[in-house]
């Protein structure tokens, strides 16, 4: 991470030579946590940005392209999902994604850093609206009731809980920072026994397909030991590096399609909830790879 | 465009409070033209940079992905295209994939600057090798005969050609430049009258969809007062404004179905041609567009 002038600039020795730069109105925020460095300030042009260790992690413009995909492409490929859970996720936005459907009884979020949630809450509030309320362990949102929020190691929360979700999202930040073990074979394993027999993961893959293939490869065939299913999908973010995320979505059936919506959006959505990025025909889009991308991940 | 320290930033009004960076590890060509300023510099990671009017236009490591995407999208939608017209393109890329194709006779490049295919002859070899030997008018490229250099006005080019090519290719610089008039209704008449009864355009639309979507309504929408099928695509490249670049796929006959392969990649591909990006999955894919792009365009 560099802030020259009124300009930052996303660089970082695991994408060496670009760097995506998003001008600066103002700081709001500059500090250390016990887990990582937070960073929040006013863009001219893409509203507020939040930033963990260097690296964009949602801005008010785009952010939806992202929370959007994860969120939607797991919840529509399970028929009924009624508990969710969000590991990560501290700014919201995919719990805000979940609860638009109307299965969804309850939703967990767990998140290891509180001061994320308190920043979101305070520069992202459509992101977090949902999360209002959280302070007391357990304690229902002010704004929905089906959301709980738990301050703690996703690791330790999910060896605590089995069979029990039909969805979890791993909305982690990279595996260079505080969830470096959210990208290993031992999560995985927790992350399966923590869903019920259809459930369903999507998780962010870190790396896209302009970077480190071989990483994106390997972290495919992991996740493989442990799930029958597992499709690798991308959105376009433009504030990600090089503009693309991956995302691996994983089913613990075998028989689980992945790869095409299994349901109506409008028959499942709940009340006016509506989509800005996702919709039936982008979720089977988004499967979809380049050439070069076909030698590394079979879809 | 700004250079600070050993970093080249593509900055613009076009896109403010954006701009993406490229290391530079050398420079390699900076000079102005009767037409535009033009930069050629060795980047760190992303092989050797061609930038006009402080704009990327190529890159060595992820070129493929805009230049098989324009070409391909085009020329599988045409059941037969024997003769091809590329306006622009002076970095040979849209030539080479053109010549991928064995139902290929004749491909004609219009490039009004001549200092873009010299340096590009000079510093993009893999996307040049078939300008080689242009400098006469006409003359054959010494690498493959069926290809045609030409530098001249694409203006006054198509005005002296009508009812000859089954596929056109606008491969121009963004409208600010010497490529203005590029994107307006004179221009895509005379493509129309240039092309052959079941001929298709593609053109790249210079506007993504995270930027000025009202300007990509209305360059959809004069395309259409001109031909009867007009569809929007779009193709992820890293170094490209946002990550992303729109591709407007125009056809003259009714009929034409630009959103699917009409043939076979096997049937058509000559000798051992291969691609790094395109695919028949891909084709059908790149024209489905996220929720909100759907408000301003119809596909």
């Amino acid at each position: 991470m560099a802030i020259r002038g009124d300009w930052f600039y996303e660089e970082s020795e695991s994408w060496p030579g670009q760097a995506f730069g998003i001008r600066i109105k103002k700081i709001l925020y500059e500090g250390k946590t016990m887990f990582q460095e937070v960073l929040v300030f006013e863009s001219t042009d893409y509203g507020n940005v939040l930033v963990l260790d260097g690296v964009v992690q949602a801005t008010e413009r785009d952010e939806f392209a992202y929370q959007e995909m994860i969120t939607h492409l797991a919840m529509m490929s399970h028929q009924n999902p009624q508990k969710v859970l969000v590991v990560g996720g501290g700014d919201g936005g995919c719990v805000r994604e979940v609860l638009k459907h109307k299965s969804v009884q309850r939703v967990d979020l767990v998140e290891i850093d509180r001061t994320v949630i308190d920043l979101s809450l305070k520069y992202l509030p459509e992101m977090s609206k949902y999360l209002n309320g959280y302070e007391s362990e357990n304690q229902e949102s002010k704004n929905d009731p089906r959301v709980h929020v738990h301050i703690c190691d996703g690791f330790k929360y999910l060896a605590e809980h089995t069979d029990q979700y039909d969805i979890i999202i791993s909305d982690t930040s990279d595996p260079d920072g505080p969830a470096e073990q959210l990208f290993g074979k031992n999560y995985f394993q927790l992350l399966n026994q923590a869903l019920t027999s259809q459930g369903v993961i999507a998780m962010q893959a870190s790396e896209n397909i302009w970077l480190r293939l071989d990483i994106l490869k390997s972290l495919q065939e992991t996740c493989s030991e442990v799930f029958p299913v597992v499709n690798y999908a991308s959105t376009c973010v433009p504030t990600y590096t090089s503009g693309q995320l991956g995302l691996l979505l994983c089913a613990k059936d075998k028989n689980t399609n992945l790869k095409q919506p299994q349901k109506s959006w409008e028959d499942v959505k709940l009340n006016n909830a509506s989509n800005k990025y996702y919709n039936e025909k982008i979720h089977a889009s988004s499967f979809v790879l380049p050439t070069f991308v076909k030698r590394f991940i079979s879809n």
